[in-house]
This record gives structure tokens, C-alpha cells and sequence, in this order.
């Protein structure tokens, strides 16, 4: 079995793939951040997947810090879990993977569509230079070195 | 073996993920797209992958509509991988997930920056409302069906 972490690479898209590659964990970012879910039964029903494999990714979210176990109601075994900061700011991966799959992969139209509650358009999400404001192609992006560079795995 | 494909969900995000989702796709992406990278042996330089691994995945990339192979020199074995414009679109999601590595997985700063070539300023990647403009905040957002929606899977 091939392990989850990237070894050698010192990048933080790597880190971030350690941390929310595993299979259907961005799925159930994807049911807290935009649907607004946050128990059990609601991610079974969602997902579809097996109660193990989906008590196992939610274990691995809680422990990666992106979600929070509250308990709720009257039952000591019943939790919902709530995104943490860093767990919600995963928001803009999960907007670019939808971006790219409206676009490449949903010949009949996109599934679903973002909007911004307090104004009810449409969101979009874009790369643009700090500096002159361009929405940038991405032959004009290259990567540099930065701060942390070398600091080694 | 679990499969890749992510069934029952009718979801842009799950198509990107069944298309890029495997294990070091997008990072031989981030290679071809921000490092200029084309070449097997620089991949297994900056991957440290084993040759069959790599070989598998650039030819699962060139399958998928992403890389194409091109002869080049006088070696008829010899290739380069360049990017579709459908792989090239990809940028923005590793722009994203390299974002959230910086905030979250980087105590030492960012490994690498991204630089809008024309003018040398760094490159942002933001959610924006098409309405209002508003750089959005997460919890701003729903997601609500779209034309795609009774599509199935």
C-alpha cells in the first residue's frame, strides 16, 4: 500500500494533498462547506459510501484539524462536525476542482452552481496579479523559489 | 482496490478528482505547468519516482486529454509532455492547493512563489462574486442545483 505523504517534496500543494488527497475526503468538505451538512446520516446518504470507510475519512479530517466532533441532542454518541478555519479554507480548492470539471467534464452543464448568498450572483474563482490586476493565463505564472525553500522536507 | 471513480455523485468536483485525483498526477502537473518541465528523466529528478510509477501516470495523463506526447531529437523513443490546453486549466487548482499548503503546512513560508511573468508581482488566487466583486468569504457561498443537476451520474 503507498503511503500518503509525497516524500522529497517540498511544496505546499503536496502538504496540502497529504493532508485532503485521501479518496472522498474532499467530497465531505465539499457536503460541509457548500451543503451545509454535518452528521453522520447526511454524509451517508450524500456519499454513499460504506460506514467504515466513511467513519475512517471523518476520523482523518478531525485529526488533521479540518473539522470539529460536537456532540448533539440527547445522545452521547451523536455528533455533527463543523469545519474548523482551516478546514473552511478549503473552499477555494474545491471551487477550482468544480471550475475545471463544469468546464471539461459536464457536457450537460454544471451540476451545481456557487452563489454568493448576500447578493445571489454567481461566484468564480480566478488567479490575478497582485501587482498590475491581470486575471493572468497560466503561461504567464512561473514558480520561484520563496522563503522556505530550503528548508528541506 | 478501490476504484477511481466516484459513483451516485453528480459532481464537478469528483469528475476533476476521477480525471486528476490519482496520486502524483497533479504534482507531474505543477512540474509541466509552473516548472516548464517536459521530459521523463526531469519528472523522475523532481519526483523521485520509480519508472514504472511515473510511466503509468504520464501515460494515465496523456489518456485523460491532458499531456500530449511528442517525439523530439533524433531518438524515436525520446518524447516531451506537453500540456492540453484542458491540462493547462488545471492551474488554477494547484495554484489553490498550493495557497492552503502556504497558510496552513508551511511553518518555514512558502516553498515556492508564483510570479506573473509580464510584470514580476506575485500571483493571488481568489473567489470573487461576477455581481458585486466581492472577494468572498466561505461562508458566503451555497452551492444550489444547476443545469447539469438531473443529469445521474
Amino acid at each position: 500500500m503507498l503511503g500518503r505523504t509525497y516524500e522529497g517534496q517540498n511544496c505546499s500543494a503536496a502538504r496540502t494533498l497529504e493532508s485532503v488527497g485521501e479518496r472522498w475526503t474532499l467530497l465531505i468538505l465539499r457536503d460541509v462547506l457548500l451543503r451545509g451538512m454535518r452528521r453522520f446520516g447526511e454524509f451517508q446518504a450524500s456519499l454513499g459510501l460504506a460506514k467504515n470507510v466513511l467513519s475512517n475519512r471523518l476520523d482523518l479530517l478531525v485529526r488533521e484539524g479540518m473539522l470539529e466532533r460536537h456532540p448533539y441532542g440527547s445522545h452521547a454518541d451523536h455528533y455533527e462536525y463543523r469545519p474548523t478555519a482551516k478546514g473552511a479554507d478549503l473552499l477555494p480548492v474545491i471551487v477550482a476542482l468544480t471550475a475545471w470539471g463544469d468546464r471539461w467534464a459536464a457536457p450537460k452543464g454544471p451540476p451545481a452552481l456557487f452563489k454568493h448568498d448576500p447578493c445571489g450572483h454567481d461566484v468564480e474563482q480566478v488567479i490575478r496579479c497582485v501587482g498590475c490586476g491581470d486575471v493572468s493565463e497560466p503561461a504567464e505564472i512561473t514558480a520561484v523559489p520563496g522563503p522556505g525553500r530550503s528548508s528541506g522536507t
